[in-house]
């Protein structure tokens, strides 16, 4: 499938294990991704000149997780017309909800992209639902991962049919 | 330039006044849309049967205006593998917030892109971002609307310091 | 007793064990329910056929619990004008307030009669009251079981005496 | 129609405008209702007698309206069988989720049915709803209510799409 | 010392363990007090005629401990003249600002003297400032307790230096 | 009536309009009081001088009420054993959030009896109802108003009525 | 007086208004200060480019006003050691909580020193405290103020007292 | 280095835990400090006293650390031009919220640095850095530290490669 890679940009390393459910994601839809760890506060200039080049070196889309005063995604917005998907991290005393509103509140001409809490998997179904907009094979699998999904809902209710009955 | 149509979707007819930043977004990028009012809890039936069909009609995105338990974009999500932008609207006494969390903290395999409270100029923007991943011509447009923002914040600064300077 | 049916439904068999207080309050009660597992964003179609079906396949009352952006219970009463009570499952990083808000803020029109997050006993006792309405017998049940919570709590507090006297 | 009488309580006068969404509501399904000021805290005897004898004196939904620490829902639904719907209403300066909180997180065992703030004609529907279990005839009124809404949405797409021609 | 009873009245048995505190404040005061399990919702006409006759029955101050929508103090004080402490359990998912704006947002005319979220020490001494308005012997025992609190801050701070010096 | 003064403290001039129901429910009740404009931040001095010689001074209660980062009665009560009534003002973009939980969430010694944000008639009540612990002439003016109250839900009810009846 | 200048820098001219409180505070104090407008997420490079030579241009304090996902004041933070003060600004449907916390839960690293929302009077004062820890004339013209304020709330009181006995 | 000192207060022994990455920072910094345990309701004499001298006893910055209700700040700064940085502990029911916004929306005139809950470490940088203003020395570690930083993300992001390659 030749389509564009997905940047998976996290604020620390101690965010992967929040990020893998993406990655995992990307993979079993066989889409190429980057995985990298670039700080908005910390390594701001490092995260700037990625997101700059991002388009020019084949990623169609970026996904940005990060924790409390979450600026990870906005920053990386503010440098390339990308879309940009925020995932914000439960990582502090407020339960993560510090880092939804400074992730999905951006002021006008800037838009992050955001999912929910820990939403790791959406952000990276959402990244293949763009790339998909204009790959009809990418939509064929999402399709087939909507059916999948659809499917083990109806088998589970149909298990629990029969657990009730035994009971 | 010939990419796909954007949906402008919301729930009742006075949520018109919040959506018409995205439309007028849209027309001075010159992408297709339409605007249609379709309810998740009135007219089940045709927002799903859109939503089923946006894809093969020929729609890239969809975006879903909603206010207070705001489950009209999810209600679209499920019934599509198009990226779907969700715009909390602010319509109740808790100000937005219901509307907020209803749209953006969608369960394991059904994102909604979500942007801030009557965000609906950026919920534009990312449509377009989403349509220019394969759309070099309208990449560029982003980046001269992109600069032209930047342009207007240093005007005002340089107009400001005339400003205090005269005070 | 000669009164319709319960129908339990949640979003994913997870929230089983949530659900359990009011299969078994509907027990002690002797109504007759089933419990169902259809997913308002994985199965929508599912829930949707149930939904409108609920009245002629004889159920009086359904309860939808889910969690995170909760929109079962609200899809589910866009598809009929049987009585719904939405049961906020405690289920993110957000500890039910997002469940409680999606569940309840329901737009004019189509009301979900919202429980407290978490609540199944009493989402379970509401349906019991809604279908007593008009079974005499049914109600004498619930007056006993009130008369039976009193009792424990003048039970505990006379036992608390004893306590006391003795510390 | 021969159904039951619906009860329509507020904590005080001020409350009137906020509930007369239920009176209208209710008389359009020509459901006999009355309308009472009763207070938990200022005439919680009177409350109590009310809801005490509410089923003999043949009502069969009690609806209660109140704002800030609103227990009028609460405080009913601990005196009767019956089911009791809560509206909370905003009416200080937390805009209504003390209200909400203080209606619809109640201990096991007394259930209220809580609707969104200020949602009083969501409360007459629902009450509606629970009369229409048994009532073949008013469940065909809310059906028709059903689909006067959706013609009501459908028919404002329609003239959208005339309007956005015209422009 | 001659002074009058204090009640603590809790909503169920479990929550002792949160009311202890109270109880051995009041203890170490020499204050007579009383313990009492009674629910505003399961047994209201119980917790009703306990307020309705305390200050005959040598009660100055009524302590009430409640979770979730806490409605216990503030039924108790709808029945007494007396002051009326309400203590704000965390009992649900909400980590108790349910049980605080249930307790503290009392409509105008029935005032709750609210204290900290499970703040069952500072409920006593609350009780026993109150009681010692008219107490001059009571009064020099509070001020006794607030000196021994400050001496031991004060000791805290000087074996701090120590310890701080030593490492 | 002999009995204590009630003390009035407000942080700034501003907040009069919010203290003024406090005055004139103390004045109804014939108390005696003072109302003193100090703050906790900037006449510290004044405040704590006021605090550590209100016993002496013939008061019997302090009332305090501030905004924002309300530290006006914990400041107070850190220095009495006189019982410290907060009223949180709204003040702030917060809605009196800030102020309601600066002021109830006292640290363990040093409790607050904290009413409903801009709760200052309640404020006044809850004093009077401290002061008639030992007082049973004011313990019967309490009753008396509480008679008038209920009196005065009654009368409106039976109007409603009338009214509703002539429609 | 010889010290550092200090910087205000705002997101966009509307929020001018807000930021009028530091300037003229500054100037009261007579410290010399630039405002300037520089967006983080519509001219980056400008606004860091401000911060990283805002040491060598002779600024000893920046202080930055944004609302919303207020990421300005941690951008600025990242490009210098200089003491950044934020000031959340209230601009968005929730009331300035959203630049709250996007302002103050600053990752471990990058510190923000937050003032309260729209407290742009306040930010000065700070800047001047910190420019002031070397400076005993400013720190003089600092305790000159805080008596003023002082004496301000003595003359409140003392009119007060006037007016209340002329009642 | 030649800079003054700084003071670390925390309202219990409790929170030293909480205040060690304070101290640590400092240490690793060379600057002299001192840890002190002073409570604004239970000590506020030693609290105030501490305050207006710590200037002339050669303290540049106060830190203090407090949870809940959280004066201790606030109360600080009332006593001092010293610029003043509240740390919120997460200390209660409602994670830190309390401590929060009782620290940082102090009322015009007396400003508190408020870093984030929990924010141990940044306080301490924060102290660094406004005593750096003049201290061309300190500033340079500062620096330094802020390289170090940078270069562990550039590692983390590097080594990730390594082991992803290898995955």
């Amino acid at each position: 499938m030749d389509c564009k890679k997905v940047a998976i940009v996290m604020g620390s390393k101690s965010d992967l294990k929040n990020v893998m459910g993406a990655v995992n994601t990307l993979k079993s839809l066989e889409i190429d991704y980057e995985v990298r760890i670039m700080s908005a506060h910390r390594t701001p200039e490092a995260a700037c000149a990625f997101a700059s080049k991002a388009r020019e070196n084949g990623f169609g889309v970026i996904i940005a997780a990060a924790g409390k005063a979450a600026h990870l995604a906005g920053v990386l917005a503010a440098h390339t017309t990308l879309p940009v998907i925020g995932i914000p991290i439960k990582a502090s005393a407020l339960e993560g909800i510090d880092a939804l509103l400074s992730t999905v509140q951006m002021p006008k001409g800037v838009p992050v992209a955001t999912v929910a809490i820990d939403g790791a998997e959406n952000a990276a179904i959402l990244a293949a639902q763009i790339l998909a907009v204009n790959q009809p094979e990418l939509a064929e699998k999402l399709s087939q991962m909507k059916s999948n999904m659809a499917q083990e809902v109806l088998n589970a209710d149909k298990q629990l049919q029969e657990e009730l009955k035994n009971l």
